[in-house]
């Protein structure tokens, strides 16, 4: 009777998770703990959880283990369970579980933030023990451990800590509710309801984070509005901090350089001014009253429009370091953009980072963090990694990398970023000679730099799945991943992301994380193959727009970039034009100064190449850019056709949407391999292959803006 | 064995839908569908649906049955369960259902939206009919079925059928994912994913706007741009066209008065030129190609910065005619707003609809409807209903309230608008003599008006809860309910949400609808008492702001509406100033001209009042001034007590929100309180009585805007 009653039981359980009463919106991530399969029940059992949680940190630790636990196993684990079955869960500190204390766990090497999981066995009792050194350890532990369960992996002894010491978001977010480059609906942070409400949505926002391992935020866009240091919104932002000061997460806020003179009317903002220093002095000492560990400051500044030491005469360095010692005393770091071109278009945008920053180098406060993005120009589909590192060994260098889509399909293309990261992470600087990576200049390693860090442009809103997409979000997991082990690979991060976020079934697995792996590759193929550049169109940066010549600048213009003429395609970065190759160090300037080595992906970046060109394929460069064109194409035909393979495994409501934009993005693939090969065709003035030709006239393609703009 | 079962079932059925599994965001508005308790069980007990559904929205009210059941009863009934059972439920109309024609139910006064549930006898058994003459009365036929059950109430036999013909939802939405006036975070529409992908979202809209009898939707702010125009957006349009009309909802646009100029560029947009009209002309027929039952156009013309017929010294009526005649052969309609006012600051702003439109009277095609809002001045918390109504018996005439709360503490006081809407129904215009009401004018009875409705500025986003807060959603409910039968009461509305949304308990619905029915009378008294209009903060319209003079005119400043001076305050809109009070009729034209006859409630709309005028209460206006904004704060105080009592009727997420919200209030309300009569004690000079005055000097409440504003 009693069992099948829990037959019954079970049936409902796992009929109210996984179909009927909870539709599946994206909502909740990957942290979604359907019921395991019954194969798996007794492999996972608890039968007890010893967790003393005497703060609030260890209490989120409980609540989301016995989250799990109900989700996946059906029931959370009592606590006065008797000690003397198989089965009990160890969770916590030396300082708060005895248990653990007495199991003398190998704690050293885990530092602040590590964790580890080990099977243990107590009074001739099997268990397990998730440990740490500290409360905040103790939850990534919690989340590791029920990784494993939502993976269907055994429960491996397994020790992790972190590499980055800041693994923060980035938000764009306005003060107004909108958000740059957002493509997920309004801004998460309700700052009208603040401080008087905490949506429960912040602490969901904190879980996920948590769960990979991010521990800061920046709350507000780099192209920061000086209210945001006004008493009422340090009031907001303190309130957001004790929210998700349990989870690990200090915030961060962006500042706008000119505040002292926007919200107290100084007459400079000039940093070696005495009175702006104060004020600085003053504003960080309310903040750190409101927030005793507030993380720091994010400045863009001299960079597009904004204002910045620089309109003083003095240096980047001026500025942060005058920052960085109103910090000092409370623990703050500065986080200095590097993405700053100079104002004289003579100068190839690749380059002016690099000139204006390596001559600083040894010049930084030790709390000063320059926040380098992947690439010399702006989150393009591929580029080369930027110079910059590598190339400061005196000064710390965060990674910047964008989370949203900005330039690769926004809220509906299908792109996987891991293989992005991946990519500019392992590349080689060459610095100290062979395997000097990006990976190690950021994670300190390399130069034994005071701070490493990465930083992530969030692509978060208040859409139900948050992410604008549900492929979106393996974006947000595989950065929170990276950061904190930069030697994870792409692949591996993206089957754990498949199998927590669907199923862990391998015939679902297999193909759809294959079709993952090369998405990024089918983007780069449809917008920009070889080596283009931000030919997108014009502010949206949606559609394509090799044509476009709008603004007041001319590298805010296509043809900068891709340098189009009868001769060829492609901008010259060697010695006869811009020379940023010799930017880069060893067998990297070798090859990208030599067109005979560069690589095809690189080759337009840095040459100016002969439409005739003989490919490493054995077609010209013209075949050969029709048939990336065309490869971009298909491969989103294949990744459509992979994903309707997939229908029984997934849900209606997430299987629904990510056909449709699947199909959208093969439509747009196709209008942008039509419009930019309907460009390029004016000047090489060869001809198509048969039936390679675009469907209708270049001009049709130049009056199509509405079409792409997600914002008209 | 079997009945243990079942409990066991039943209990975690019950677990899953109320608790654990389904964290309450307020996403499933009054849609919810909890379990009834155990003795409702046999009441509403359906042991099979005969339900034959050859339509998408005969399919639409079965499936909407089936969730009810699902939800509320534990099981969808099966439709081949034996006939020879009590508990049969029939739906459909005499064309769809055998079984419904046979019956011969008195359809005939049901029109072609309205619905009937009868509880009848079948071959002896005891069945429940929901008949209509169309598809669309079914589905509406079936809400107010499951309504019954959500309420706890009998099946009671019910004809109803909606008393006006439009019942319209109009956006704010831009095209951009911003709402003007929107506080629930972006636009539901997501124009970018349009038209490929129809999010889930777009549906459950549909549903709920069925389920209160809305049958239609203007998807775009009326303050339009041109690109809603083009054949782009117009596919994109053609897709929610679609996804809405098994709802029995069309769609309608706000049209750029401006448009042909805009998207084809010809050289005027004057009503009378012939290239003007057949652009229209044009533009319609390709509109109704792609949505053949497309509901027509709203127009904002000549009003605040918008484009009109007035550019090219036309009337409001040549161009409402010149796009009536486009529309005729699809039998559109145009919704031209008569929220117009003079350049002329000299004239009352009051005055100025009913100067320019009654002379119109009768020049207007009859697919024309002038939309009026219900007060001559901006969606106040409380003013006069417009003179228009009643003052043009040969021109159809419609509502326009808005849902939305721009000036009645937007996103987080709870302000139930259902009084608003009432008094304003409700009003006498006396225009035939007693018994005039507004609601006769606008339902076309009164003056046989060709056309009926009722338009509602909407309250929608895309945040979980739809409307901000919980509360928020009642005046989505209480809108659509009064459309459809502008004489049902205020009170019976706030009874039937409160019972849906939460819980049927007397327990917690006599208290909260209690609260509900006082709340909007609690922000006038601490905004807006006595008849003071227009005192909000510039632009955002959130805060107090009766100092407020920025902006380029004259009845764009505070001062202008409550011209308070050393004698008293209030507008003398008699004879002696405005004479707004002659734009009325009969004894209310009476009342407000007399001082002594204007209710307390208008007093200072149509008087300028020395501060020592000795008011109905015996105090002077002064001392009443400082009474009616300390009552306000004190009805504040009141909710709070009255929604902490709740705390065991709702869920922790919705009692949490709507308890911090309430906070919000308070503190806001004391503000508002305080800012206003610091500001006013300059002019009055009169004490505070003790404990009274203010807790800053005037300055400090002048120097708080981002306090207030939610888009600083």
């Amino acid at each position: 009777m009693r069992l099948l009653c829990r037959a019954v039981f079970a049936a409902c359980f796992s009929f109210c998770l996984s179909t009927g009463a909870h539709a599946e919106t994206g909502y909740d991530l990957w942290l979604r703990y359907t019921p395991v399969e019954a194969q798996y029940q007794q492999q996972y059992k608890v039968t007890r959880l010893d967790a003393p949680a005497p703060s609030p940190t260890l209490r989120a630790a409980v609540a989301e283990l016995n989250r799990g636990f109900a989700g996946m196993l059906g029931n959370a684990p009592p606590p006065e369970n008797r000690a003397e079955m198989d089965g009990t869960l160890f969770v916590g500190t030396p300082t708060s579980s005895p248990a653990i204390a007495a199991m003398k766990l190998p704690l050293a090497a885990l530092g602040a933030e590590g964790y580890l999981i080990r099977n243990v066995t107590r009074n001739g009792r099997k268990a397990v023990a998730i440990a740490a050194n500290t409360d905040i350890g103790v939850l990534y532990g919690a989340f590791a451990y029920l990784r494993m369960i939502q993976s269907r992996q055994p429960i491996t002894d397994t020790m992790s800590a972190p590499k980055t010491q800041l693994r923060i978001l980035n938000h764009w977010d306005n003060l107004d509710g909108t958000v740059e480059r957002g493509y997920a609906g309004a801004s998460i942070w309700n700052w009208h309801t603040l401080p008087g409400y905490i949506d429960p949505r912040y602490i969901d926002y904190a879980r996920a984070n948590a769960s990979i391992g991010i521990n800061g935020t920046v709350l507000n866009n780099v192209n920061a509005r000086a209210a945001s240091l006004s008493p009422e919104y340090i009031e907001k932002t303190a309130a957001l901090a004790d929210a998700l000061r349990p989870y690990g997460i200090k915030v961060y806020l962006s500042v706008r350089w000119s505040a002292p003179v926007e919200i107290s009317h100084l007459k400079t903002a000039d940093p070696l001014d005495p009175a702006v220093r104060n004020w600085w002095k003053n504003k960080a000492d309310e903040i750190y009253r409101a927030i005793p560990d507030f993380g720091g400051f994010l400045v863009k500044a001299n960079s597009e429009g904004q204002p910045g030491p620089q309109d003083y005469h003095r240096t980047h360095a001026d500025g942060a370091n005058m920052i960085a010692d109103v910090l000092k005393p409370h623990h703050g770091v500065v986080m200095w953009r590097a993405f700053v071109y100079a104002n004289d278009p003579k100068v190839d945008r690749a380059n002016t980072a690099y000139n204006e920053f390596v001559p600083l180098d040894g010049t930084f406060r030790d709390n000063v963090v320059l926040q380098v993005k992947n690439g010399p120009l702006d989150f393009q589909p591929r580029e080369p990694f930027s110079p910059l590192f590598g190339a400061m060994p005196k000064t710390s260098l965060m990674m910047e990398f964008q989370i949203t889509k900005e330039y690769l399909g926004q809220q509906t293309h299908l792109a996987y970023l891991g293989p992005l990261y991946e990519e500019a992470l392992q590349s080689d600087t060459y610095e100290h000679g062979k395997g000097s990576t990006v990976a190690k200049v950021i994670d300190g390693s390399l130069d034994h730099h005071a701070i490493s860090g990465i930083a992530g442009v969030a692509n978060i809103g208040n859409d139900a799945d948050w992410s604008g997409s549900i492929f979106n979000q393996a974006n947000w997991y595989v950065f929170g991943r990276m950061a904190w082990d930069p030697e994870i690979s792409a692949r591996a991060v993206a089957q754990e992301w498949t199998k927590q976020t669907f199923t862990a079934d391998p015939a679902f697995v297999t193909p759809v994380v294959d079709m993952m792996m090369g998405s990024r590759d089918a983007v780069v193929d449809y917008m920009t193959p070889l080596g283009l550049e931000l030919i997108m169109a014009h502010s949206h940066h949606m559609g394509p727009g090799p044509w476009d010549v709008i603004g007041p600048r001319e590298d805010w213009k296509a043809p900068y970039y891709h340098r189009a003429d009868a001769v060829g395609l492609g901008f010259d970065r060697t010695t006869t034009g811009s020379d940023n190759a010799g930017q880069y160090k060893g067998p990297v300037k070798e090859a990208f100064e030599d067109i005979a080595k560069t690589p095809d992906d690189y080759l337009l970046y840095f040459h100016h190449v002969p439409w005739d060109y003989k490919m490493k394929s054995g077609r010209t460069l013209w075949n050969e850019l029709i048939a990336r064109y065309q490869r971009g194409v298909d491969k989103v035909s294949a990744m459509q056709a992979a994903w309707a393979a997939q229908n029984s495994h997934v849900d209606a409501a997430r299987f629904d949407k990510t056909a449709a934009f699947l199909a959208i993005q093969h439509r747009e693939a196709i209008w942008w391999r039509d419009a930019c090969l309907a460009y390029f065709a004016q000047f090489s003035k060869r001809p198509f292959p048969p039936g390679y030709a675009p469907k209708y006239p270049l001009a049709t393609y130049e009056a199509m803006p509405m079409f792409a703009s997600p914002k008209p």
